[in-house]
């Protein structure tokens, strides 16, 4: 093996979302010489295909319950809000070119090298790029691989006629009838989303409740939220067959009814994005989930090579990505001693309507990982909507472990759930106790002062 | 002094707020026999002209930016939206009178007896009731004083016409000229209120700043959005008179300045509300703060009568009106041992726009209390108002103990500010670090995810 400095770059990051970015910027900051490999756009799935668009039509699907919530409050419009699909996805467009720009120049300012093309992994140290201009080598003591993820259609009569959930947000045209297959986060979200923006909304899932892992209360307070806004839920159903109509399409489920809508989104999973790399020819497989496996220097099983993100095994979330990001730079390219990355108590949020975030063990978990637990859950009408007319509830709840008295869970639905939860979980990932949660004062009035009241024990 | 069994009640409560009314109920669950009194209105002030009302008052007022934000995500409107001011009004009054009711079920239940009757303290064991049904006397074990809080407004010429913030939620008119006087939280939320919903809208103080006691940096930021939304805030003036006028009141200012407007707020402040109680006559007076003393089992000069919430010393607010109640009824009617109240660390928020929330030390008190700090301040645009085309901005700050680690103040401007507040209070309260807060994963994309990535140091 040749010394680092006979490479051309320290570091070359095949992939420029938030890992790659983050770790080639870290890197270089560091001192290494660090080059960045992008074939599509910059800031990968979550700025141009995930988290940022959908967080932004999600916004503009809550608004629609606005000009209904503000009639109550005192607000008269002559005529209903009309939407405009063009707009918002143009808008969006701006705002991610915008953002792409803003990762360019992170990039340009940290000294990382950018290079526009696609990416080959030729051996341990060497990267084949090819793109309009050519093909070129570029050898580098290490590579990270930080490709991410890719969705994945499943094979049917008429699959062809699905968008995936990186084509959904550029649809030529609004679909009034739309329907949605699958019964993870991604498809709950852009039900809701095209629920609220005006479509008539279906979703389909083979399972009997959709978003499997998350807390059972919190499945199904949700799916009854989702019903009362009006979206169409199939369950222990699939599709058959989808074909073209003469205004859109006819999905045939496998029992038989038959839905015409404008659009199907297939939201049924996503795969490591590593077709093409080259990677099985040096030796790295994936694992039965379809993932690279790493060691906890997140090296593969060539060590030269390491791979980072959405490619790896754990939960595909953009501050896990920035978090094993700045975990591999300490532990390749920095004299300090890594902190070992913690998985346990990762928050997370779904933005569909209301919204759901959560932290740590859902009840099923706990019941299973502790001997007692207590789960205090509250229910109620926020009070905006005591005047708004809207019949939105919002679930609050905790799980705690009896022998402790440590808060193990936190869950919720309900407006904002996201950033009420943030701070929750500080403290559950602090290992704080119920006790603790009691003695801190409500603000009043919230609903997250809910989090602070919970006097009475649901159930053990 | 009689044994406690030869009086009619074990405790009486004058005054049916939150604490009072908390109070009773504890103190009914724990055998005691329990009589209250209230000449007005069930809930007190948070529930009639208060909390509740203000929030709600709150949420009209936002639906005004919501109309104007929904533009950027492609809502049309043909005709801007008309603000009805008679809907919130009434809508307001059918939702208190809701809760009214919930109070009135909720002494109901608890086996308290209610009498509509204003009360004046007799002796140390006696009350007079005085009501339309004529005079009674009531004796008690202990008679406990909750009655609140009242707006005080100076007097100065023209003073009359002024409204108060008990007033000011059921004006005849909307007051398309606003005026408010005063710089407290109450001072700001009202302008933010009536300048959402559509007022031109004026504040007028007599020092350089509102929300004395509040984050400096919080205060100033606060100052600046509000402006950038329209109200016209006048710092270092008063108001020297106001003369009733063809169209309304004419503000003279002690600067000379002239404002024409619909309505005066005078938000100058709340006093103790125990005129006509007869408390003098017992030996109790109040103190500088215009208080009445207690010790920490809330008992006053005279040991048989009680004292808690807004008439004594500690922070105007019903979660702490509610722990002192717990606490009162722990002291007194139960077997177990109270766990002293504890003062520090309360969260709070203002619900200007942007709402404000608050836990812990300013920057300002974390400077006189410790010989180093770091604070770390960020301030941005959420993403909200990417497409929204507002230039409303965010700001967070936390402020740490640089000896210990330990976060001694966190503060947020920023939408629904008191509920993200909520769960971080829980950690400061416990005492978390700023290496548990940085621990903990961020929940993408949400605002609050800036609390535990906050990196780069603003300034010691």
């Amino acid at each position: 093996m040749a010394d680092a400095a006979s490479y051309e770059y320290d570091l070359f990051v095949i992939g420029a979302g938030s890992g790659g970015v983050r770790a080639a910027r870290t890197a270089a900051a560091e001192g290494a010489r660090v080059g960045i490999a992008e074939d599509r756009y910059l800031g990968g799935t979550c700025v141009n295909v995930g988290c940022v668009p959908k967080k932004l039509y999600s916004y503009a699907a809550h608004f629609h319950d606005s000009f209904d919530d503000a009639a109550g409050f005192g607000w008269e419009l002559d005529t209903p809000a009309r939407f405009n699909w063009a707009t918002l996805r143009e808008n969006k467009k701006g705002e991610i070119k915008r953002l792409n720009g803003i990762y360019q120049h992170l990039l340009d300012k940290a000294g990382v090298a950018l290079f526009n093309a696609r990416a080959t992994v030729v051996d341990a140290h060497t990267v084949m790029l090819v793109s309009d201009q050519g093909e070129q080598h570029i050898t580098a003591a290490k590579i990270l691989v930080a490709t991410g993820g890719w969705p994945w259609v499943p094979d049917f009569p008429g699959c062809e006629h699905v968008v995936d959930s990186n084509r959904v947000f550029d649809l030529e045209t609004f679909p009034e009838r739309f329907l949605v297959l699958g019964g993870g986060y991604i498809a709950v979200e852009f039900a809701s989303i095209f629920n609220g923006l005006g479509s008539e909304t279906h979703l389909i899932y083979r399972r009997d409740l959709f978003l499997r892992g998350f807390d059972h209360e919190v499945r199904a307070f949700t799916r009854d939220e989702m019903q009362r806004k009006g979206t169409h839920l199939h369950f222990n159903v699939n599709i058959a067959q989808i074909d073209k109509s003469e205004s859109g399409y006819r999905v045939t489920l496998t029992d038989g009814k038959v839905l015409e809508v404008d659009a199907v989104l297939a939201a049924t999973g996503r795969h490591a994005n590593i077709q093409g790399l080259g990677l099985d020819t040096l030796g790295i497989t994936l694992n039965a989930h379809g993932k690279i496996p790493v060691n906890e220097r997140f090296e593969t099983a060539v060590p030269s090579i390491l791979a980072l993100g959405d490619v790896i095994d754990g939960p595909e979330l953009t501050p896990v990505a920035l978090a094993e990001a700045m975990q591999l730079v300490a532990s390749h390219f920095s004299q300090s001693a890594p902190q070992p990355l913690d998985y346990s108590s990762i928050p997370t949020a779904v933005f569909c309507h209301p919204n759901i975030a959560t932290v740590g063990l859902s009840e099923e978990e706990a019941r299973e990982r502790h001997s007692d637990i207590r789960v205090y859950a509250t229910n109620f009408r926020a009070m905006q909507h005591t005047l708004s007319g809207s019949g939105e509830r919002t679930l609050m709840k905790l799980v705690v472990d009896d022998a402790t008295d440590v808060v193990i869970g936190a869950h919720m639905v309900g407006d904002s759930a996201g950033e009420l939860i943030q701070g929750i979980a500080i403290a559950v990932r602090a290992g704080l106790t119920k006790a603790d949660f009691d003695r801190t004062v409500g603000i009043h009035p919230t609903s997250a002062e809910e989090f602070v009241t919970l006097r009475t024990l649901s159930r053990r």
